[in-house]
């Protein structure tokens, strides 16, 4: 069994380590022993910790587009456009791909599932979302009996670091910032992390497995964690709260509400005791209820492990009917039409909100008073929450959902 | 595709209520409806909640031996040696079987496995650990690039449904457990449960999946919670100890440690919030590291997910080899080797005490004292426990190992 691998960054390296740790069990399960035939990378003479004697290693992808002898690509280089349309020559050969590209995937997915699926080809993307953990295997197979209707998840580590940082020793924004960096976590640019824009690929992959829909990842909402200030933290944390930044989306017939946003969880939820720089996804399926997968959301081994077992499972299954799951409708993206409770904080002193509130029927109790007053709301309707925002006599400093009745 | 359903009981009325309630999703995934042919009860006269018009009923199991178009069972029937000798006969026509049954699987699995092996059957049997939490799918697939080392679970909801209460809510156990049964979440007779053979099963089925041994059930130890005392859980508590049954193995060359007991976690674990009837299985692996899956340990619908899960993958993989697990060797089950923390109560003052265990070389910290004394040792070695667990001027009046470090 033949593999190419796209990339030997981190996770690359990690998927040489897996590969060779665990060789035994791993040829076992596959039947045959696993060759790592060719490597492509940009800098073919950069010093790497695995050993790829024995290995084509090639900054030429043309090479491998010409050799007849692989059995199944792992892409983990990165890239939009370019590494689509590498991809996409793999598959037109009915060559599996296993892709740990969330970016490009977000996008592209259903383009690549297209192509996989005219030639008999496995497009598998465990690694994609939340790293080591089989969230994806976990929809996809074992709670395949249920229609799911709703999944929220901690997807992204770097974010879930620094809020942690902030909400257990009290540090501001950017000290946590600062020291994520410093541990590799986080970026030199963290834009892609503390924007949202990263969760925000997860979670559209999700939606779209779980539901079986198209989703245009544009028409998806993203508040970042950038503007979280830790006095609101500090609040919210005296009532049992804990500020997580979540992909969450809701489906039904009325549509698919999606967003990504730093939302407050009571403290006995089971996503708020996921710390640091951890990853765990909850799905709400109609038969088995509420279940929650909790790992790594990072890292070369760890998200190696998900890589690895596409790889085991796409061979094990070759040679029968492939199944990918290919939506055929596009989700109609709606607001959520929920009522949540909220947290809010007005540039106004509480003797003077508490007449506001009363005019628009919004009950609340009040957390802090002062030039600013916070409050957290009973759960509102849309509208309520649309007049709250456009009333430029209240003005609003910071406003977070609150999950839970 | 005809289906016959031994059982009728709440998840045999869950298996027909899910197929019926999710029947578009299922048919498409299978590429086929399901048809619900034979019904295999005690009391055929008994009333259902479930519609069975159309399905044959019977009370003659050799009714269902004589018909030809069965192509899939699943069992909810419970029982040990006549339910594993029908399933056999299933099993030997090569038709695919579906089980809850912990008890008769913790103990003839290996032996169900070898006839499915032999006539191309699949045996599947997620619904029988954890309910709709789907962890044997993730062992044998989501998480199959892993050695495993250590599993260890929340497995059955009376039990954390009794110590939640105890522990939220200061209740003594006769009180929880009456509540429990009041609340139909434990049976007349509670031995099962509260004794922690229900969840010596699970770990028994999780262990030898995890680890590719077959295990010998009559080798783990077991310890229930019927003595435990609600003064050890509130001096616990204090420490920000929580009590949890847990089933635990962990497995390397030296062979395997497992049993159930009753352990103090840290607060912050991610298996203490998992509270009342709930579920939750943690998994170690040498790739991915530490993972843990949460969700319902029981209800008709819940378990359901499971076993329609299975039918559901079983079927798409129809026609291929089939995977059965079978393993080779037998695990040699060995007392732990590691150092543990424990919560000892003795029937001692603290100052006997103290020469006490100076003497046995035990560091230790005191919780609690009077004619009684409290300690949480720092980590011992089994020789020291073995020590301290002898002296007979020094009862143990109660003790429990504490996770961590």
């Amino acid at each position: 069994m033949n593999l190419a691998i796209l990339g030997m960054g981190t996770v690359g390296c990690g998927v040489v380590e897996v590969l060779l740790m665990n060789k035994s069990k791993i040829s076992g399960l596959m039947g045959e022993d696993v060759t790592i035939s060719h490597v492509f990378v940009n800098n073919i003479d950069k010093e790497r910790d695995v050993d790829l004697t024995d290995v084509k290693l090639t900054d030429d992808i043309t090479d491998l587009y010409g050799a007849d002898d692989i059995d199944a690509v792992i892409e983990v280089m990165g890239g939009m456009e370019d590494t689509r349309d590498i991809l996409k020559k793999f598959l037109e050969k009915g060559i599996h791909v296993i892709s740990a590209n969330k970016d490009m995937l977000a996008k592209y997915i259903d383009e690549l599932t297209e192509v996989a699926n005219e030639n008999d080809a496995r497009l598998l993307y465990e690694a994609s979302v939340a790293g080591g953990i089989p969230i994806l295997h976990a929809i996809e197979h074992g709670l395949n009996a249920n229609e799911i209707h709703k999944v929220m998840g901690i997807l992204n580590g770097t974010t879930n670091y620094i809020l942690t940082k902030m909400t257990n020793d009290g540090w501001d924004y950017e000290k946590a910032l600062k020291e994520s960096q410093d541990k590799g976590f986080a970026e030199a640019d963290p834009t892609n992390d503390v924007g949202g824009f990263d969760a925000q690929r997860k979670i559209v992959l999700l939606s779209r497995l779980a539901y079986d829909r198209k989703v245009d990842i544009d028409e998806v909402p993203v508040t970042g964690i950038n503007n979280v200030e830790l006095k609101d933290i500090e609040t919210a944390k005296k009532e049992g709260l804990i500020l997580k930044l979540v992909g969450k989306s809701e489906f039904d017939d009325q549509g698919l509400s999606v967003e990504v946003a730093p939302v407050f969880l009571p403290s006995d939820h089971q996503l708020s005791s996921v710390g640091y720089e951890k990853n765990a996804v909850y799905v709400n399926g109609n038969a088995v209820g509420e279940t929650m997968f909790y790992g790594p959301g990072a890292g070369g081994k760890e998200t190696a492990s998900a890589v690895v077992s596409d790889l085991i499972n796409c061979w094990r299954n070759a040679g029968r009917k492939q199944f990918n799951l290919t939506p055929q409708q596009t989700a109609s993206v709606k607001p959520s039409q929920s009522n949540h409770k909220y947290f809010i904080r007005f540039a106004a002193e509480a003797d003077a909100l508490e007449k506001h509130l009363a005019g628009l029927k919004v009950e609340y109790s009040v957390l802090d008073s002062g030039a600013e007053t916070t409050v957290i709301t009973s759960p509102i309707d849309p509208d309520q929450l649309e007049q709250l925002k456009q009333d430029q006599n209240f003005d609003i400093e910071a406003i977070y959902q609150v999950e839970g009745d």
